[in-house]
């Protein structure tokens, strides 16, 4: 078999659907533990998800595996943590750990997100001879770079919308979660835009519930934002939890438009991947994408989605702000964990397009996190979300927005906390309050 | 707080969106695993996913929490299987395992199925008390009855479209999975529907590849079987893949009907939620409904769906058919798990409306596994696919098909499968070959 060289990402230069390069190949890493044969198990995934449970038909077998088989790239053994693997696993040795990287000719799937996810994702999870199995990152070939538009607005075009051009959009979830009606809500944003907020959203939990409609709650809560958008110079971006089917959804953006509004807000997990396409190719605002669920993707050591390959779905599908959790958040989730996830919000998907996307932290975020995500994440291209951090403040939400403010202006001047507090009482009394 | 009993589930009579009946909640019931206090973490987890994270607002909290928290309805401690928890799971104690149940006020979410997930499996799987935490079941009320048409076909539309008016519905799925262009797929069909079969299904990695696309291989397809039409007195049913982007499922969808086909399939994982929905709200055709991607869902013990919660979902958005493995597969599954599965698509969703789904039995399905099948579901309601259990038969295709049908209905009569052979060439030399 003529084996294609993969050094760097083989992207080809032809973007038609059906003319896709010959050569072009998509390529996933995975991380495989076995107690079984590791040469035989991964090619058995390699088979299972290609031409592999084939009856020969004469004549045309090795022509067609030469055509459509996934390939076996790389089988490297790393460290085993040794914890129990999955049930129903083969294999009487002890579990050994690899990285497993397979590819595939782009032609037996075509540019098609649907169709990636069955590939890439489909029955490999069940195969006896895994033990554990984890997808660590997809290599997306240019083709699908044509047919898929990516973010509409990405970093550049959600500052220009916040009117913030420079360092975290400092923002907020409407809490409680749930069971405010829209006057409630607008009361809360009321409160918040007073205090000088760049950003407010939705909780996930909160999208059309009887008790708080979307519509009733959008409206109120424009009305309050569009009051102190002469006086801030901006309008406070709003994340409207839009999340339900297709039509309602599509409906729903139109009305946010129609109102003013400059984001909307879905859950990911929620929707599925054909549902942020289609609103994607409907929208003319930034989708805030919210990815609760995700523990039961990425939770067990030993299943599942890592965040870097997850999360690079959605952005192709047109994802504006990817929820990355927070250093020191509230959540099992370690903060190198963390960091790594808005790194990879951060690196472009495709070279030559301007598709970063803004990574949002959030969960027990206060003026104590500023520091270590500054220096962790070494960048200030973010919406940082913070709740208690800016409403418990004692001295208000004002003070509270403030003192994020002043403790960001400080970390990326390289300035320590404790000092940056001399100059900010609002700050010193946060540190008091949080620290 | 006045608590509502629940003895069975508490249907609402009342199906307007706007006016659901007050007393109406959601019931979901979970397994819990914790080191921490079960009590305290049970109740961490209904306060996440309702208006837990509260920060009091001077004489509203009382009344909004009552209006808007989930409760905790049910918390009994089980056997743990003492396995290693989750990363990051607080609390020093052992593990210990329960029943958990909890219920949400329907006025907080509406009979949304994307706003279902977000509230029953949203971010609880991250909480560090939780250090394993699986949906067991999901009992939507009356609400979601009036919200979603559920299955179009079901089961006795699948039957009267198969022109198979009892028994299993034997199938088969097009291998090599992915590889055959259009003519080489419709020349495989040719010898099966030639073979007398029921039913024919694309592998879920084919789709719309350029190599094989979806409009050319339903056109060959179509071709082939309508020649066959008259000779067997019925449209073989062929489950074609139009997964892909809603637009595209549409489309294809209707091209499906133009060439009078009689069914459709879709990946669930790859299109999600919403995309189901959408296509079931404009099919005319049944659904076949492919669960590729479920072992990273459900695998790992102690994170993530059972397929009774999970298999909920997606009937209730409109699959007709479920895939629930086989008896003694080729994947990790145990024999038991199939069954439950199996036997869950064959109970109502809804107690009055004829909403029983088509459990698709598949991987390594021969004559050996009929009468374990039928023995253990105690039904012969489903769709049986073998693959090598026909086309590798010594005797050909027909023989094939001939060997399943008289090995159920042997299995069916009560007569044993070695007795049943006497009478039948075919099934005798099945019973050699895969014995």
């Amino acid at each position: 078999m003529n084996r294609v060289r993969f050094e760097g990402l083989p992207c080809s230069s032809v973007t038609s659907r059906r003319n896709i390069h010959l050569v072009e190949r998509l390529i996933v890493d995975y991380r495989l533990r076995t107690q079984d044969d590791p040469r035989k198990v991964a090619e058995t995934v390699a088979g299972e998800q290609s031409s592999g449970t084939f009856i020969a038909t004469p004549g045309e077998d090795l022509a067609l595996k030469e055509r459509a088989s996934a390939t076996v790239e790389r089988l490297e053994e790393v460290e085993d943590d040794a914890t129990p693997v999955l049930p129903g696993s083969s294999g009487a040795d002890r579990a050994r750990s690899f990285r497993l990287r397979l590819s595939w000719p782009m032609s037996n799937l075509g540019p098609s997100i649907p169709n990636l996810l069955a590939t890439v994702a489909g029955n490999l999870f069940e195969l006896k001879g895994v033990a554990g199995l984890k997808i660590e990152d997809i290599h997306l070939p240019g083709s699908f770079k044509a047919a898929y538009p990516g973010p509409g607005f990405g970093i550049e075009g959600t500052r220009r919308l916040a009117g913030v051009a420079s360092g975290p959009i400092v923002g907020t979830i409407v809490k409680p979660s749930v069971g405010l009606d829209p006057e409630g809500t607008a009361s809360l944003v009321d409160a918040l835009c007073e205090g000088g907020i760049d950003f407010v959203k939705d909780d996930e939990l909160q999208a059309d519930g009887p008790h708080c409609p979307f519509e009733d709650r959008l409206r109120a809560v424009m009305a309050v934002i569009d009051r102190h958008s002469d006086r801030l110079g901006r309008k406070v971006m709003y994340a409207v939890n839009l999340t339900g089917e297709i039509d309602e959804m599509l409906h729903r953006h139109d009305l946010v438009v129609e109102a003013g509004g400059t984001c909307v807000m879905v859950s990911l997990n929620s929707v599925g991947p054909t549902g942020l396409t289609a609103l994607r190719r409907h929208s003319s605002l930034p989708i805030h994408a919210h990815r609760n669920g995700w523990g039961y993707l990425g939770r067990s050591p030993d299943n599942g989605w890592s965040y870097r390959a997850w999360h690079k779905i959605w952005r192709l599908a047109g994802a504006d702000h990817m929820h990355v959790n927070g250093i020191a958040n509230k959540f099992w989730e370690p903060d190198e964990s963390v960091v790594v996830s808005a790194k990879a919000c951060l690196e472009p998907l495709f070279a030559d397009r301007p598709d970063r996307v803004m990574p949002v932290f959030s969960s027990g975020q206060t003026v104590m996190t500023a520091h270590p995500t500054f220096e962790r994440l070494g960048a200030d291209d973010l919406i940082f979300t913070a709740g208690g951090g800016i409403v418990a403040h004692p001295q208000g939400v004002a003070a509270g927005v403030r003192s994020l403010r002043d403790a960001w202006d400080a970390a990326v001047a390289g300035i320590p906390l404790g000092e940056a507090a001399r100059n900010s009482a609002a700050l010193a009394k946060a540190i008091e309050t949080y620290g």
